[in-house]
């Protein structure tokens, strides 16, 4: 029965950065976790272990990626892994990390949304070991008595002390009765799942809990629960996530991954240091002494930390890319893959940035200009009415906001 | 065009006794009701009018015929009626009255307690002229997805502002979140029945409203709402209700509605006589200004009551009947309809008590005794060891209670 690494070491690696953000549970879980293995090790049988994740923008991002390391760990471990993809709790949205009410989608809108998320997940999880599920598959099969069963062992007063329902509560914001049905439905994807563990944010521990009575409620053995901390937006200060648009996609090229990076505040580095990267703890404290101690300036950190992120997903190579492009921008030079444009004769700049696609519309080309958000060779464009022409035998390279770089040759 | 009586005749009739315990509302209803039956008088179309009965335990009783009384107002005026039977809603049990959770009972049990519903129901409404619908018909269809659809509408605020829920939140005593479900399923039957006015008590008003909202967003009108006071119960105190056992059947035998009647407190009398009788205001009026004036003893009054009452459901002679009854039972003298038993020895009280079927044991007819419940020949028993033996030629009557009579003879 050697099928599994021991236990004590199974649960140095899972344990790692597991946060409930109460001691009491992190004691009952750690003890339910290591029953459960040693069951496991001794039966040979692998546990079923699940994440969910919502559809509600059709990229995953580095704050999915947190709990998706933890399943590769397991899978990594020889358990079975579900990467469960919330097409029909992505119709109400989950409220947890919310202040105020979700917009609603369809469940076709959910689908088109999920059709890339399992190929993105390949990213950090083995498409040969992992099962991807929908939850729509049970869930849109329940019938309005399933659903007073399952309403029926849980109080209102349980959903309105949690802190979200509570702020909204004592502000007089509106609650939905339809947000309380969230937990319901993440608590009966465990129960369709029959799971042994559920991973999560440390702000699903509600959702997660759900899913332990609603498993004791159909004579399941209720699911052990781990839940990892959250990482922080590009504003350094609210959740990452799709709808609140601070996110860095794990999909996007490697040169905005590495940009984005740079610009995250330097509050949230440790955070990032701790949650996003393959660093171990002792390396990171030893940075950060090195930053308090000024020996290392946080420039010079932010850019290893990007680089570090961008290799995790886009390899070694495009990392190393990024960061000379990353280089070259600062200068106010294009970057290597930037597009050329060929110019035969003078243009008005607001022209030529809309031709050029660098904006939508010639009004937020204007508006750029105004904001000093358009540099010609490193030079800011402060009049409307500017003219470029491209002397003989020279580039311009045209910046356009932060990272939209454009040659500018003379066809 | 001339299907139906005059719109003011109509009014005159509906609106009497209508009552939601504000004056607002009352106006908006009374003028949205005229018009809706100015367009059934000029279209000859005939108005959808509905009340829903949960089936919570297997009797109708008097706390339903106000309602079922107005539903038979819309009837003698051709409108159509449904009785509905809430073959669903009754899984969960209305909470609207309640401050505390019900007993959830399965579709089965609702469904068997149903049975003698629609029965009942004609000792008021025709049944030639009666559709009779079962709620579970539309409301067991639902999926979970619909369910989101119907609690979109509605915030949590909404319902913890009700009387009932707002007690038991500010009590700390648990609100069960499936109890936020009745008033979606009653909403949803308007939509279901698409229809024009829907009757209820004044503990009601929430669900019903419910219905408007629902309809609209459903895009159909939102129906009329007409609702009723509420009849308290024999304790004089509580509404009438079956889970409350304070409820007078209104299938129950005539003697025993007429005891039940003459039992309650003279508090509630006012509530009985302008609620369950057939008496005008002027008459109601007249006699409580001679209860005042003791010209009228409220002895005399309450026997007229449990008279006109019984005379509703089981016609004036039996009404009679029971009046004689409760008299000679004053007297300490069985009613004509009591039963004989023959005894041809000497026999223990308690035995006989039992053997007789007065008392479903022996304990009980020993508890009995000892709450000095049990007469022979109107005098107490206070012995359990009392030997009972019938005289030659005489009868003995045995009183067990307040209504359980048995005539003795020499077998």
């Amino acid at each position: 029965m050697a099928k599994f690494p021991p236990v004590h070491e199974q649960m140095r690696i899972l344990m790692r950065g597991v946060d409930f953000g109460d001691e009491q549970t992190y004691v009952n879980m750690e003890r339910e976790l290591r029953e459960r293995l040693e069951e496991s090790y001794n039966t040979g049988r692998p546990l079923k272990v699940y994440c969910g994740y919502d559809p509600s923008s059709p990229d995953l991002h580095l704050g999915h990626t947190i709990t998706m390391r933890k399943l590769r760990q397991f899978q990594d471990l020889g358990h079975d892994v579900t990467f469960l993809i919330g097409t029909f709790t992505g119709i109400i949205g989950d409220p947890s990390d919310k202040e105020s009410v979700r917009k609603q989608q369809t469940l076709e809108e959910a689908l088109a949304k999920a059709k890339t998320y399992a190929e993105q997940a390949w990213r950090i999880l083995d498409p040969e070991k992992t099962r991807v599920r929908y939850n729509h598959e049970w869930l849109s099969k329940l019938t309005f008595g399933d659903v007073i069963q399952l309403a029926s062992h849980f109080t209102v007063q349980q959903f309105l002390a949690r802190d979200n329902f509570q702020k909204r509560y004592q502000n007089g914001d509106a609650i939905w009765l339809h947000e309380f049905f969230y937990a319901l439905m993440q608590g009966y994807d465990a129960v369709a799942l029959e799971t042994d563990v559920q991973i999560g944010g440390t702000d699903q521990l509600f959702n997660l809990m759900a899913g332990r009575k609603l498993m004791e409620a159909f004579g399941l053995r209720p699911q052990v629960v781990l839940t990892s901390p959250i990482l922080v937006g590009t504003d350094g200060v609210m959740r990452m996530s799709k709808s609140a648009g601070n996110y860095i996609g794990i999909d996007e090229p490697p040169g905005v991954i590495f940009t984005k990076v740079l610009n995250v505040p330097d509050t949230a580095m440790r955070n990032y240091a701790e949650l996003v990267t393959r660093w171990s703890q002792e390396e990171i404290d030893e940075m950060f002494r090195q930053i308090e101690a000024g020996t290392l300036d946080m420039r010079t950190f932010k850019h290893r930390l990007a680089r570090e992120i961008v290799s995790i997903f886009h390899g070694e190579e495009a990392a190393e890319q990024a960061a000379r492009d990353a280089a070259r921008m600062h200068a106010g030079e294009a970057p290597s893959d930037a597009p050329t444009f060929q110019l035969q004769e003078a243009l008005n700049i607001v022209e030529l940035l809309h031709r050029a696609g660098l904006v939508k519309s010639k009004s937020e080309g204007r508006r750029l200009i105004q904001q000093g958000g358009v540099r010609i060779n490193g030079e800011t464009v402060a009049d409307l009415d500017q003219v470029v022409q491209v002397p003989n035998g020279q580039e311009l390279v045209i910046q356009a906001g932060k990272r939209k770089f454009l040659r500018v040759t003379r066809g």
